[in-house]
C-alpha cells in the first residue's frame, strides 16, 4: 500500500456554507490527486447543481434509461482514495447523482449527509377523505407545487414533475398504514381555497385524516450514490435524505462495505417521513462479500435491501458453443460487462428454474443495449433452449447483514438471491410487507438467482410485518421464487436456516417457502400479536410448497398463535422431519 | 413416587355446562383425594360464586387484609396431584379466590381459563374529552353500572363496587397512552341521557377520544390463584382473563414452574384490554428455583412479575440475641412464617442499606400481625440499631424468565430482586415504564433485596417502553434501590450483566443503575425511534450512580440514538472500563 497524503477541500476553494456550486472544484480536486489521497472538508454545507454538474453516460441497473447522467462528484479510475466529510451536508439541486464512483479501487466515503434543498419526493398531510376524493395539505416551502390542466406538478428550482401517486404512514405508529398495501392512484387533481389539494379517487381503502400521504413523484434516473466496476468500497456514516432514484446503486462491484448508512426523512427540515424515492441498497451483479451493518432504514419508497444479479433471456442458439440472447427488463439493459471472458455461467430451465449445467464465458459482447451474443468454451448443453435463461455465477457475493435496523418502508425489507453465502442476523424488521423476501426467477424480473446456503438468526420481526401485501409477500419470511412448473425433485433454493428469531405476528403466515431442499425453522419464538385484524388468506402458520429435508423443532409459542400448523402443497410425508 | 390414580370429575357430579355451582363438589372430590390423584375434567364451562365459597383466614401479599377470603376450589395438605381442565373455564361470580393451593407438595394445574362472568374490572370507550371532564361509553351488558350520589358505581351478581380511577389505552398500538403515566382521577361522574358517563376532571393530559379507558374499581382482596406454603408447583396453559387482586400469588413457597400462562382479556367476550386487578406473577418470600417460560402478559393493571422478600423493620433490640420489630407495609403483614428456625437472616442497614453481617434463626413469633419477637443463634451485631432492617435469604428464590411476552401492562415490566441468581432472557417487552427494575428497599415498601447475579440477556425492549413514568422508572432498564445515603464502597446489588438485548428507543435513558458493584453492558444494540417524543428529563443514554466495576462495550448504536454518553454520579475515574 503506497502512504496516502490527506488533501484539504478548502485548498481547492472548497469552503463551507458558500453559495457557490462545488462541482467543478471536486472535479478538479479529485482529477488532480488519482490515486493515495485523503479528501477532508471543513464541516459545514456545501452545494450542488444538477445543472452544474457533469455529464456521463451509463446504464445503472434497475433505473430508467436516459443519457447521459448528471454526476456531482465523480470518481474515475482512481484508487486508494477517502473522503471524509467531517459530517458536512452535500446538499443538491435538480436531478444529479450526488457520488458517482466508476472503475475505482479502494474507495473510503464517510461522514457526509446528502440532501436536497427542494426533495424530489413529497408528502402531505391528509386532512379529510371519503371514498370519491382525500384532500391533503401539502407544505408549499417544502414541497412547492401547482396544479396545471387537473394535474398536480411539482416543481424545483430547474425542474417540473407530475404527480405519480402516493401511499399512507399512520400519525401514530409512524408505519405504513395497516392494510393499504400499495400506493394510492388518483384520476385528477384541484387546488382548493385554502390551497389543500383535492385528490380524486376512487380511493377504497379509504384514507385516514391524520395520516401522513407520501407523494411519488420524478422519474427514476439519478440514485443517490452509484458504485459502478470498482473494487473494495467502503461507505461508513452515511445520511441520505433523499435522492431522485435507488438510494445506494452497486452493480459489477466487489466487496462491498456499508456501515452506518441512514436512510430517514431530514426531520429537523421539517419533512416527516420520506427518505427516498425508490430502494435503499439495490446491489445487483456484484461479488466478493458485501457487508451491511448498523444500518438503518425508514420512510424509503421501495425495499431497504435488494441484493440480486441479473437473469437474461436466451432468444437465440447460433452454434454448439453460441447463444444470442437479450435483457429482458427495460431498467435493465446495456450491460457490457454482464459477462466476461472465464467467468462461469449457469444454464437455467426457464420452467423449472433449475440448472442444466454451468460453462465458462470465452467471449461476450452486445448487440445494442438490449440483445447480447455470449460464446462458452465448451458446448451449451444440448437440453437448454431458447426461452431459458443465463446466470452469472462469478457475478454473485455473499452477504452479511448484521445489526440493522428495518423501519417502515413500502414494499418488503431484505430481498436476496444469490448462491454465495447469507447470513441474516440480529436485525430488526418493521417491514410493512415480508421482512425478508428470498425471489429469484427468470420469468418477469428477471433477478436471478437460487440461493444455496442461508442463515437467518437472531432477528426480530415486529407485528407491524406483513400489514400490507406487496407482490411475493407470503409470510413474515417468504421464499417465494417464480417457478411455472416447480418439482419436488428440482428444487430452486437450498440449504436455508431460520432459527432464534423472534417474531411477533397478528396473522397466520410467518413462513412460506417455495421450491427449497433444506429448510430449518428452528428456536424461533412465535408471539401472538392483536394490535391489527389478521388479513391473510392462508391459515396456517408454516406453509410449504415443494420443499424436501425440512426440519421444525424447538419453537416457542407465545399466547394464542394463530393457525399453530404446517400446510404443505406437493411434498411426500418423509418431507418433514419434526424433531 | 407413589403411582397416580386419574379421578374423572364427572364421577363427583362435577359436569360441564352446568348452570349449578361446582364448589362443594371440588371439595368432595378434593378431600376424598389428598394424595396421588390426578383429576381429570371433561372439557366445558364450570361455575363458582363467592357465595357458595369456601371461606379461610390468610394473609396475602401485598394484599388488602381483610378476612376471612373466600375461596373456590382449595388444595390444602394434598401430594402429588394434578387438576387437568382439559381447557375448561372456570367461570366466577363475585369476590372470591378460584384456586387456592396451601400447604402442599407437588401440585400441577393445567389446561384452565379462569373469568367472570361479570368481571371484577371495567372498560370504556372515551368518546369526548377535555380538561374539565371526559365522556366514555360503557357497554351495560359486560359492564353493568349505575350513578349514585354523583359517583359511578359497578355491580355483579352479588356485589357494588364505587368507581376508583382509570388508565387509557391508545386504539391505534393497543397500548398504554403514551405520557398517560398513572392513573386518571375523577372527581365526581354523571350519566348522560344517551347513557354515557362523564367523568368530570380536571384532566392533564386530556385524554384522547377513541381511547380504551380502563377502570379500576374494587378493593385488593382475592388473587387469581394463590400458592401458600407449598412447593413444587406447576401451573401450565392457564389463561386468565379477570382477577379481583393480584394475578397468581405466591408466597413462602419452593419451586415454582409457570409456563404458558396467559394473562389477556377475554376477546370473544368483546372486552379489549383490561385482564387483572393489578400484577400477573406477584411472587414474594419464596425459595428455591421459579420459572417463567411461554408466559404472555397484556391488560394488566400492575407489574406482570414481581418477585421480591419483604424486609421488616427493628422496632426494639431486647437483648444481644432478640428483636422485636414489624412489618411495614399495611398489605404485607400476618407472617407468621416470615421466619423459621435454622433459616439465614441479614442485618440491614437501612441507610447505606448494606448488610452488617447475617445470623440464624432460633426462634419467630408473631405478638400481633403486624408485630414480631425473633431470636438469634448468635449475637445481634453491635452496629445495628432501631430502624434497621431484616432480610430473609433463605426465603429467596432464584429466578428463569425466558422466552415470554411482556405486553402492554400499566406500570413495569419485571420487577426482581433476590440474591439468588437470575437469568431474564429472549423475552419481548411492550412496558409502558421501565421493562425491568431492580429495586430494593427497607424504607417505604420493604419489598427486599439485595440482587448478587442477573443475567439479562437477548431480550428486546420495544420503543414503546418509558412512554409513561411510573416510580422508579429511571430508564428502560432502572436498577434503582431505594438508599437513602448511597456509598460507593458499600454497593447494594453485585453482577448485573445486560448483554446482547435490543433496545428501541425514543428517549435517553437506556439504563439507570445506583450502587451496582460489578455492572457489565455489552454486545447490546440501541437503534434511535421516532414514534414517540423524547420526555426524560434524563439526557444521557446510561446513567450510572455510585456504581463501581463498570464495563461498557461492544454496543451497537443504530440511528441517530439519543445522548450517545455516559453520565456518573458519586464515581471514581476507575469505576468504568470501556473496552
Amino acid at each position: 500500500m503506497h502512504s496516502t497524503k490527506n488533501i484539504f477541500a478548502k485548498d481547492y476553494g472548497i469552503l463551507p456554507n458558500q453559495s457557490t456550486d462545488c462541482t467543478q472544484a471536486f472535479y478538479k480536486m479529485l482529477t488532480d490527486h488519482p490515486e493515495n489521497a485523503c479528501f477532508i472538508l471543513d464541516p459545514g454545507t456545501y452545494h450542488f447543481s444538477s445543472e452544474e454538474a457533469l455529464r456521463g453516460d451509463y446504464y445503472i441497473s434497475n433505473t430508467d434509461v436516459e443519457n447521459p447522467r448528471h454526476l456531482s462528484i465523480l470518481l474515475k479510475d482512481m484508487k486508494n482514495i477517502t473522503i471524509d466529510g467531517n459530517g458536512s451536508l452535500f446538499l443538491h439541486k435538480g436531478q444529479t447523482i450526488p457520488f458517482t464512483v466508476d472503475h475505482c479501487d479502494t474507495v473510503t466515503l464517510k461522514n457526509i449527509t446528502i440532501d436536497w434543498s427542494i426533495p424530489l419526493s413529497a408528502e402531505g398531510l391528509i386532512v379529510d377523505a371519503c371514498k370519491e376524493w382525500t384532500d391533503m395539505k401539502i407544505d408549499s416551502d417544502l414541497f412547492p407545487h401547482f396544479i396545471k390542466e387537473n394535474w398536480l406538478y411539482f416543481k424545483g428550482e430547474n425542474w417540473e414533475s407530475p404527480y405519480g401517486s402516493f401511499c399512507q404512514f399512520d400519525h401514530t405508529t409512524k408505519k405504513v398504514a395497516y392494510g393499504t398495501a400499495d400506493l394510492f392512484q388518483s384520476s385528477k387533481q384541484e387546488q382548493l381555497e385554502d390551497g389543500t389539494i383535492r385528490f380524486y379517487g376512487p380511493f377504497d381503502p379509504v384514507p385516514t385524516p391524520g395520516n401522513y400521504g407520501v407523494l411519488r413523484h420524478n422519474r427514476r434516473l439519478h440514485p443517490g450514490i452509484f458504485l459502478n466496476q470498482s473494487s473494495n468500497l467502503h461507505l461508513e456514516h452515511i445520511t441520505i435524505h433523499n435522492t431522485g432514484g435507488l438510494g445506494i446503486l452497486a452493480q459489477f462491484c466487489e466487496n462491498l462495505a456499508f456501515d452506518h448508512i441512514r436512510f430517514e426523512a431530514n426531520r429537523a427540515a421539517g419533512r416527516k417521513v420520506v427518505s427516498g424515492h425508490d430502494d435503499g441498497l439495490h446491489l445487483s451483479n456484484n461479488r466478493g462479500e458485501i457487508t451491511v451493518e448498523h444500518c438503518s432504514f425508514y420512510g424509503l419508497m421501495d425495499d431497504p435491501i435488494n441484493v440480486h444479479g441479473t437473469t437474461v433471456k436466451i432468444t437465440e442458439i447460433v452454434d454448439t458453443h453460441t447463444l444470442k440472447g437479450i435483457f429482458v427488463h427495460y431498467q435493465a439493459v446495456g450491460f457490457d460487462c454482464w459477462a466476461e471472458k472465464g467467468q462461469t455461467i449457469s444454464f437455467i430451465d426457464h420452467l423449472s428454474m433449475a440448472s442444466r449445467g454451468t460453462g465458462t464465458v470465452n467471449h461476450f459482447e452486445l448487440l445494442s443495449p438490449k440483445e447480447f451474443i455470449i460464446t462458452f468454451d465448451t458446448p451449451v448443453p444440448n437440453t437448454f433452449q431458447v426461452g431459458d435463461a443465463l446466470e452469472n455465477l462469478t457475478n454473485s457475493p455473499s452477504l452479511i447483514c448484521r445489526n440493522n435496523y428495518f423501519g417502515s418502508c413500502r414494499a418488503r425489507g431484505v430481498l436476496v438471491s444469490t448462491p454465495k453465502k447469507v447470513l441474516i442476523e440480529n436485525n430488526v424488521f418493521e417491514s410493512a410487507g415480508s421482512a425478508i423476501l428470498i425471489a429469484g426467477d427468470a420469468n418477469f424480473w428477471y433477478e436471478s438467482g437460487a440461493c444455496s446456503d442461508v442463515l437467518i438468526r437472531g432477528n426480530h420481526f415486529a407485528d407491524c410485518c406483513m400489514t400490507s401485501m406487496y407482490q411475493f409477500c407470503e409470510g413474515i419470511i417468504s421464499i417465494c421464487p417464480e417457478i411455472p412448473k416447480p418439482e419436488l425433485h428440482k428444487p430452486f433454493h437450498r440449504n436455508i436456516k431460520i432459527t432464534e428469531n423472534t417474531f411477533q405476528s397478528f396473522d397466520y403466515s410467518v413462513l412460506y417457502a417455495l421450491s427449497v431442499q433444506g429448510l430449518e425453522f428452528s428456536h424461533n419464538r412465535i408471539i401472538r400479536s392483536y394490535v391489527y385484524e389478521p388479513m391473510d388468506r392462508k391459515h396456517h402458520m408454516i406453509n410449504l410448497e415443494y420443499c424436501s429435508n425440512v426440519t421444525l423443532h424447538d419453537n416457542h409459542l407465545i399466547g394464542d398463535v394463530l393457525g399453530q400448523d404446517v400446510h404443505t402443497v406437493g411434498m411426500e410425508d418423509h418431507s418433514i422431519l419434526f424433531k
